[in-house]
C-alpha cells in the first residue's frame, strides 16, 4: 500500500509545526499559479479558465499518487507550447473541438506515463540524453518568447516554427496597438526589476532577504492587479486593447470526454512526445529538491504519479500538466513539507475559479503574455554549446541538431531529430571502437597503448585490445584492423585478443571471431584470448568456441604474455 | 588507377593458361546463369528477356570495377523477391511502366551503392547483423518458393506476404491445370535428384568427382530442354500449360529509362533495401571466396562495383542485380582465375539473347517455378534460431522478429523491423550495463567480480566496475545502483569506480558523475576513479571534472584499494 500510494508513507506522522508551514507554502504557490495557469493556457491556445481547472484535481491526484514531496504540478510552459502544436493540428483554436481535443491529449499523456509506470519502464526516458534536453528547453524558450510577442504587439499570428512565426507578425505588423504594446512593455520590465531590483528594495525596509525573495514571487500577480484596474477605469477595450474577457465562474465538471478514434490516432504520438519530455523536466527537478532533504523519488512510481495527474487533468477539462521547475523551487523554499501544501494550492486555485473571475474580465492578455515572456527566457540557456563543444564534439552536434530543427521546425519535430541524433551518433561511435595496440609496462604486470606509454611488446606477438563489446555494428571493424596489421608483421605467431573491455560478444562477432580464428590459422598464426569477463566466457563456452580457437584462454594479458614469449612456435596450418 | 579500376590490377599479367581456365568456367556459368535468369525475371514478374538483358553488361561493368576476381554477378532470388514488391506498389504486372519501373529500380539502387562507396561509407552496412540477414534470407526462401507454387498449380495468385499468397492461391484454386502440375513436379523432382544422385551416377560412369559436380550444375538447362521438347512436341499450349512465349531477340538497347520525380519518391526506400541487403549477401559470397585465395576483398570498391553493375543494368533495361552465391561458388569451382570470366559470360548470354530467344517460346512457366523452388530451398535455414537460442536471447529474438515479420508482412517491413529489433535490443542492453562489485584476488594485484571469485573486501570501501561505456542510456541506471549500495553499506567512507571498461563517458553521463560526486560528498563519501582509460582521462580533464572530484584518480585499481585501507577517514562534508 504505502509502495504504491506514497501518500499514505507521510499522512499518518503529519504534525501541526508541518500542517503551518504547508500551509504558508501553499498561500505563496497559489499567488504565482493564477496568473501562471491563465498565462499558460493562453499558450496552449486555449481559454484562460482551462489554465484555472488543470492546477485543481491534477495537484490533487499527485499528492496521492507521486512520490516527491515538494514537487508542484500544474501547466508549465514547454508543455503548453506543445500542446499548441499539437491541437493546431487536429482543430481551430476557440472552438468546442480544441476543447475536447485538449482534455484528450492530457487523458492519452496520462495514460501513457500510467502504463509506463505499472509496466515499470521508467528506463524509457534514459534514451532522451541532457544534451537534447538541454537543446530543447532553449529552443522552446525561444519560440515560446516569440509566440507571445503578437500579443504585445496586439495582432494575430500563428506559426509552430521560427520562420512560420516572425513571417505570420509580419504580415499583420500594420494592426500593432500602440497602448497594447506600452502595456506589455511596461509589464515585462517591472517583472525584469522585480527578478533584480525588488529584492534589494524590500531588504532596505528591513524584511528578512528570505522574506523578501518569497514576496517578490507575487510581482506577475501586482502586474495583474496593476493592469486590470488601468483597463477597467481608462476602458482600455474601447481602444483596441485585448483582454482576457468574460470567462465562466464555477469548479470545473469532472466528464468523461468524448473522442473519435480518429482523434487518438492523431495525438497519440504528440502525446507521448509531451508526457515523456514532461516527465523528464519534472523527475529532474524532483531529483533535485529530493537530495536537498534525502527523499527518494522512485522513477517509476514518478511515472504513475504524473500519469493521474494526467488523468484528472483530463477529466476535469484540463490539458497536459506536469512537475514545473521555478513553482516546485519556490513551494520547497517556502517550507512546504508534504503534498499536502499542493492540496491547499488546489483548494486556493478552486476558491479563485469561483469567485475571482469576474475581476480576470479586464485582465489585458498583454500582461499574460509578458509573464511568460519573463518567465521562459530563463530557460534559454546558450551555454550547453560551449559546454559540449569543448568536451565532445557529438555532443555538441546533437545539443545544436535540436535546436536548429526546434527552431526551424516545432518542437515535435525538433526533439524527434534530438533523440534520433544522439542515437544515431552512438552507434556511429559503437561501430568504430578505439582499439589498441599494448604492451608490457616494464617491472609492473599492467599492460598499455603502445602509443601512449613507453611499453614492451615482441615482433612475434600482437596483443590488441578491443576498448568495447564486441557486436554486430562493430566485428567486421575489428577482422579488417587484426588482417591489416597480421599483413604488416611478417613475423607474428600469436594475436592475443585482451578482452578485459569486452562486456558482450553478440551472435554476428561470434562468427566474425570464428572467422578471425580460421584465417589466421590457416596463416599459421595463433589466436589467444585473455581477461574474458564471466558473462562472456560463459557465452562462449555455451555455444563450443572454446573448443574451436587454436590458442588458449588466459587469466590474465600478463600469463599470456610470459607463456607465449617463451614459444615463437605458433601454430601449425589447419 | 589501379585503386579504382581493380581491373588494372590483373588484366596486365594475364596468362594464356589463366585464359583457358577463365573460358572453361564462364561456359558452365553460361549455362547455368541462362535458365536462372530467365526464372528471377519471372519471380521479379518481369518478362523473361528481361533476365538476359541483366546478365550482360552488369557483367562487364563488375568485371571493371569490382573487387573480387571470382564474384559472379547478376540477377538473384532474394533481390528479385524484393523488386517484386517495390514495383507491384507502383505499377501493375505486364505493363510498359512496370518495365520502366524495374530498370529506374536498378539505376536508383546503382547510384545508392556507388554514392556509399564514393563517400566510403561501407560500414553502414554493418548495421544489418548476421542474424537479421539469416532470418531474412530464410523468410525469404519460404516466401519465394510459395510464390513459384501458383505456377507449378498454373493457377494466378499474387501477393507479398505468406496469408496473401496462399489466401490468392485457394481462391483460384479451382483453376489448377493437372498437366502443369505433373510438369512441374516432374522438374522439381529431376532437380533435386541432380543434386543428390546424379554426381554418384555420372561417377559411375568414369568422370571425375569435380567433373561430375560442374556437369550436374547444367540440370536446371537439361530440365529446359526436355520441357521446351514436350512442350512444343504434344502442343502443350493447347492444354492449358502457361509457356514463356514469343520473346524479343536481340540485345539490350542502351538508353537512359524516362521517369518521374514521383516515381523516385516512391522506389527510393525499397531501392536502398535491395541494395544493402543485395550488398551485403554478395560482400560474404565475395569474402568467404577471396580468403580461399589470399585475395583481399575491398568494401567500399565492392559498392562501387555492384553499383555500376546496377547502373549498368538499369541503362539496358534490366533490374536490380548482385552477387550470387551458388553462381559464384560454380564459378570458382570451376576454375575461374580473373573477372574475364565473367566477362566471358556476359558474351555468352548475349549470344543467347540473339540466338536462342525462339526456341524458348515453348519453355513452360513451371520449368522455371521448379528451378526456382529448388534452388531457394537451399536459402531455408532454420538452425540459426537453435544456435542464437542457445547463444543470446536477444540475437534469437532478432531472428525470430525477423522471420515472422518477413513471412506475415512481407520483405521490406520484416528487414526494416529486423533491423529495428536488433538495435533496440542493443540500446536496452546498453541502458542496463553489468555492474560487479569487485574485490582483490589475494596473493595479486587483481580484482574480479565479488559474486564469482574469492576475493577480499572491506566495509569501507566499495569498488565498482561498470562494464560499459558511460552515455545517457544508462548514467541513471549506475546513479541508482550506487546509491543503493551507499544506502546499504553505513561504514562506507570511499567509493572507487574502476574504469577498466568505460571507453568513453558522454556529456549526459558526465553530468550524473558530478552529480554522485557531490551528494557522495554530502554524506562524507569520498568518490574516486582508478584504471582510467587514455581518451577518457583526456575528457575529464577538458571538461575540469577532475578539480571537482572529492576523491583522487589512481592508475591502477590496486593502488587506490592499498592507499585507501590506510585511511578511512573519508572525505570533508561540504
Amino acid at each position: 500500500m504505502r509502495r504504491y500510494l506514497p501518500i499514505f508513507a507521510w499522512l499518518p506522522g503529519y504534525s501541526g509545526a508541518a500542517l503551518r508551514r504547508d500551509l504558508l507554502a501553499s498561500a505563496v504557490v497559489t499567488v504565482m499559479l493564477i496568473p501562471q495557469s491563465l498565462a499558460y493556457a493562453l499558450l496552449a491556445g486555449l481559454p484562460a479558465e482551462v489554465g484555472l481547472y488543470a492546477s485543481i484535481t491534477p495537484l490533487i491526484a499527485y499528492a496521492v499518487f507521486g512520490s516527491s514531496r515538494t514537487l508542484s504540478v500544474g501547466p508549465v510552459a514547454v508543455a503548453s507550447l506543445m500542446s499548441a502544436a499539437a491541437l493546431g493540428q487536429v482543430a481551430a483554436q476557440g472552438t468546442a473541438d480544441y476543447l475536447a481535443a485538449a482534455a484528450v491529449l492530457a487523458l492519452l499523456s496520462g495514460g501513457f506515463l500510467a502504463l509506463l509506470g505499472v509496466l515499470r519502464l521508467g528506463f524509457l526516458a534514459n534514451f532522451l540524453s541532457h544534451p537534447v534536453i538541454s537543446g530543447f528547453i532553449t529552443a522552446s524558450g525561444i519560440l515560446i518568447a516569440f509566440s507571445q510577442l503578437k500579443h504585445l504587439l496586439g495582432i494575430s499570428a500563428s506559426g509552430e516554427s521560427l520562420p512560420a512565426l516572425i513571417q505570420g507578425m509580419v504580415q499583420n505588423l500594420a494592426d500593432w496597438n500602440p497602448i497594447t504594446l506600452l502595456l506589455g512593455i511596461a509589464v515585462v520590465l517591472f517583472l525584469v526589476w522585480a527578478r533584480s531590483g525588488a529584492v534589494t528594495l524590500l531588504q532596505r525596509v528591513s524584511l528578512s532577504k528570505e522574506t523578501a525573495s518569497l514576496l517578490v514571487k507575487a510581482a506577475p500577480v501586482v502586474g495583474v492587479l496593476a493592469t486590470i484596474v488601468l483597463a477597467s477605469g481608462l476602458d482600455l477595450e474601447g481602444k483596441g486593447v485585448q483582454l482576457v474577457g468574460a470567462i465562466p465562474s464555477g469548479l470545473p465538471q469532472l466528464q468523461w470526454p468524448h473522442f473519435s478514434w480518429a482523434l487518438v490516432e492523431q495525438l497519440a504520438l504528440p502525446a507521448v512526445m509531451i508526457s515523456v519530455i514532461g516527465y523528464v523536466e519534472s523527475v529532474s527537478v524532483g531529483k533535485t529538491l529530493g537530495a536537498r532533504r534525502r527523499q527518494k523519488i522512485d522513477m517509476n512510481q514518478e511515472l504513475i504519479g504524473l500519469g493521474s495527474a494526467n488523468l484528472a487533468s483530463g477529466i476535469s477539462g484540463g490539458f497536459p500538466v506536469t512537475g514545473g521547475f521555478s513553482r516546485s523551487v519556490v513551494n520547497f523554499d517556502a517550507g512546504a513539507e508534504t503534498q499536502l501544501a499542493s492540496v491547499f494550492t488546489a483548494i486556493g486555485i478552486a476558491l479563485a475559479a469561483m469567485f475571482l473571475t469576474p475581476f480576470l474580465y479586464f485582465l489585458p492578455k498583454a500582461t499574460l503574455a509578458a509573464t511568460i515572456i519573463v518567465a521562459v527566457l530563463s530557460l534559454v540557456d546558450f551555454s550547453i554549446l560551449k559546454k559540449t563543444w569543448r568536451y565532445s564534439p557529438s555532443d555538441f552536434f546533437a545539443v545544436l541538431v535540436t535546436i536548429v530543427v526546434t527552431l526551424l521546425f516545432g518542437v515535435e519535430i525538433g526533439v524527434s531529430c534530438g533523440v534520433l541524433a544522439s542515437i544515431v551518433l552512438f552507434l556511429y561511435r559503437t561501430s568504430k571502437p578505439h582499439i589498441a595496440e599494448v604492451g608490457l609496462v616494464e617491472g609492473t604486470e599492467h599492460f598499455r597503448n603502445v602509443e601512449r606509454h613507453q611499453v614492451m611488446t615482441m615482433p612475434q606477438i600482437l596483443s590488441i585490445r578491443v576498448d568495447e563489446s564486441l557486436m554486430f555494428a562493430n566485428a567486421a571493424f575489428l577482422e579488417e584492423r587484426i588482417y591489416r596489421d597480421v599483413a604488416a608483421t611478417p613475423e607474428l605467431r600469436h594475436v592475443i585478443l585482451m578482452c578485459s573491455a569486452i562486456n558482450e560478444i553478440d551472435w554476428s562477432a561470434l562468427e566474425t571471431l570464428e572467422s578471425i580464428n580460421e584465417q589466421l590459422q590457416e596463416a599459421g598464426i595463433c589466436l589467444h584470448l585473455s581477461e574474458v569477463k564471466g558473462p562472456v566466457m560463459d557465452a562462449l563456452q555455451r555455444c563450443g568456441f572454446l573448443e574451436e580457437i587454436s590458442g588458449k584462454i588466459f587469466f590474465t594479458q600478463y600469463q599470456a604474455f610470459t607463456e607465449l614469449r617463451e614459444n615463437f612456435s605458433g601454430c601449425a596450418e589447419s
